[in-house]
């Protein structure tokens, strides 16, 4: 059991995250998500609780899967419109001090030049403070609308994240070594050109020749995050994440995850520690008990079906507009659906109708949902980190911003008091507040080994 | 003869842009590009002088023409380091109301899908107050150096920049129809699917297959910038630029340019007025005459040669390395080089040496340089407006921000004292407060029919 649990928010630059119709509770604010102040309010907030970081998540494309069309989805605004996460980076971080902030790039739709400058433009702007989440892509939607005729196969999209990772260490650790930039204004010196290198790439998938375009960030390389589950996915988190995020509904499920990503990094010599796992989680907080259930019971007035189909349809491949409500899902309806289900709920082998899953998932997504007092609630996280050896909680929000205020006013100063939650920040930046070490990745880290 | 001149600065985000070695001056503070604060205090001074825009400029490259290699570039800061320009503006809109901000985006390295929900958001966190420089990319290294073999033939360019138009275009205006947006909180409905149009384009260079990921902006289509030289480029800037950035060494190279791009807009059906063209220039302005030149004296201490010609080599193809200071550039030494020579200067047939060519563009680059009391400045500016029809200015910086703090102060009350700029801005979005009319592109812009 860690001394202090993390917190991160987890939000994505739309109205429908992992709740789904909820956009229609009356104190809902998400319709403001194109506004700047939407966005430095939510900062401000989650600094005042101390969150270690907002986590920003992203698509590139619509859930189209259910009804063979975005309609759905577009309807109940289920992830579309969504907006471009990087940009509301910088005012945040102009309103914050200490939080940190992670987001979402997807390899496949990035040039690797141009966006290697753009995280490191966004370190530069946040004094340290960004971390990028490395995803591959998903939505075959994402692939069809940005022009590739199909999505890379799955290894194989895993075999390119490699080699773009290699382009990222070389850009961001290589190419200017320290004492590069030497700011002498009577030699009229800005940087040393023999201390930094041209980055010639020339691979299986991507080829560059180009020097970083910006002088080192503070953190050079920004934290990174992953969250793969697959094999291949665990393998890359295991070797190249600063930051895993992880879901399952039970501790059960989880904590053979978390022993696994760990197993791994200890295979590729690295400290198992070094990987700050969150598990994902949904909380509803009130004074009590009975006050939180009463809460949960308004917010379920809110539900939207549709909307949680689209989605669930989208994360599964499974077309759930096919059915009425009150279809049950057996294997013999959907072959293989009580694996699915299964890994969205934590009632193994329960037959799920599809008004009982699509109002599970409406509520937290995929997520545990837990709802209490601060003492209920604090003692269930206390247990999932006991039992599955998490670092923390990715949190996610039912209503914006209740959500999010509701836990920095009652879950926060429970967790205080308790000694497991920072009373102030450390100082630094996002990898300095982490672990408590320098800015720089270190070796075993893969990453470190690229810095002259 | 307009009613007022229209002022934009115009800027990077890095050390050198226009002006080379002056990042040395003592009272420089461009080595702070790279903090917000930088930033938004340059946006609060330009407010303050009622600016109507900010423009960045960008490369994705290096000047690697100079000695074969970006050494010279690097070692003077010259446009390296240069950060992601659309990561500022979001701060900078914060703390403005009317300021506007103009950006380049190179069409080659951007994904269409994404672009265009980079600038929508821009939009919607400025309110509407954001333009798009339309550039199709002229460094070669910064073709080498996202992937791609070679560049794109010049001509074959801007065909593929003509199909990016079309889906840009398809994606702003025609996506989400008027009232697609519903936000029908009680029947559940965000948006009308059948009012969001899928864009299936399936062109000669490009293809997506995707709605518009962001609900409608302000402006939808931003202000379109561009400033193509080239007939291709002229044309391409008649047909869809509301802003044009021109460059000329004098009045009399500069009014046949206007005009040509003002009847090539009229050929092409537009209003040729409804083309604002802004002249780059360099203004150094003191409260009297004799102040301003020793300004200037004061600057010219701290140019740089090898930065100037690292800059020129990489515009021009030439590579100036080969030669000493004091060389003169005839055309029996270098094939062509009076008729660069001419381009960039207001002697035409003069005979440089490399020195003076240098120092001529270490201070303003290609700009003509206007040195004086405000009574001489905006004499000469009401001169260049009388003789070549140009909107207004595009104002380069030599010492950040002194320059357009300068103007602020000096420039803009003359100005205003003279009746010819505005003494408050107009109300409503960029594309409002240029035209006076809606926050839309209208008929007969080709944008404009697309809108649904």
């Amino acid at each position: 059991m860690p001394n202090e649990i993390l917190l991160n928010a987890f939000d994505m630059n739309c109205m429908a995250h992992q709740s789904f119709g909820l956009w229609r509770h009356p104190r809902d604010r998400s319709v403001n998500y194109k506004t700047t102040e939407y966005w430095t309010d939510l900062a401000q907030t989650l600094e005042r609780g101390l969150f270690d970081g907002l986590f920003l998540a992203d698509v590139l494309g619509t859930y189209d899967v259910y009804g063979g069309s975005p309609g759905a989805a577009i309807r109940t605004a289920t992830q579309i419109p969504v907006n471009d996460p990087t940009l509301v980076i910088p005012p945040m971080a102009m309103v914050t001090e200490n939080l940190c902030f992670g987001v979402t790039g997807t390899l496949s739709y990035e040039s690797p030049v141009p966006f290697a400058r753009r995280m490191s433009t966004l370190d530069h702007l946040t004094g340290g403070r960004v971390g990028w989440n490395v995803v591959t892509g998903y939505l075959q939607s994402a692939a069809k609308g940005t022009g590739q005729v199909d999505q890379s196969a799955h290894d194989t999209r895993y075999d390119i994240a490699e080699e773009y990772m290699e382009i990222m260490y070389k850009l961001w650790e290589a190419s200017w070594s320290e004492n590069a930039v030497r700011l002498d204004r009577k030699a009229g010196v800005f940087a040393d050109p023999d201390r930094i290198e041209q980055i010639k790439h020339d691979g299986l998938y991507l080829s560059i020749d180009s020097p970083h375009l910006c002088e080192p960030s503070p953190q050079r390389t920004p934290i990174l995050y992953q969250a793969g589950s697959s094999p291949k996915g665990r393998s890359f988190a295991a070797k190249h994440a600063e930051c895993v995020f992880v879901v399952g509904p039970s501790t059960a499920v989880l904590t053979s995850v978390v022993a696994d990503l760990r197993q791994r990094a200890t295979d590729g010599g690295r400290d198992p520690a070094d990987l700050k796992i969150f598990a994902m989680m949904t909380v509803i907080v009130a004074p009590t008990d009975e006050e939180a259930q009463a809460k949960l019971a308004d917010y379920q007035r809110y539900v939207s079906h549709e909307s949680a189909l689209a989605v669930l349809s989208g994360w599964t491949g499974i077309d759930f507009s096919h059915f009425s409500l009150d279809d049950k899902l057996t294997n013999s309806k959907v072959e293989g659906i009580q694996g699915v289900m299964d890994a969205f709920t934590a009632d193994p082998g329960r037959v799920w109708t599809i008004r009982e899953i699509a109002e599970k998932i409406a509520i937290g997504g995929p997520s545990p949902v837990v709802v209490g007092s601060p003492t209920t609630v604090v003692n269930e996280m206390e247990r999932w980190v006991r039992e599955t050896d998490v670092d923390g909680f990715n949190l996610a929000r039912v209503v914006a911003p209740e959500t999010f205020v509701d836990v920095v006013d009652l879950v926060v100063p429970e967790m205080q008091s308790r000694g497991i939650y920072k009373r102030e920040y450390r100082p630094g930046t996002y990898r300095e507040k982490l672990y408590g070490r320098g800015p720089h990745l270190t070796t075993p880290h893969p990453g470190s080994a690229y810095h002259r």
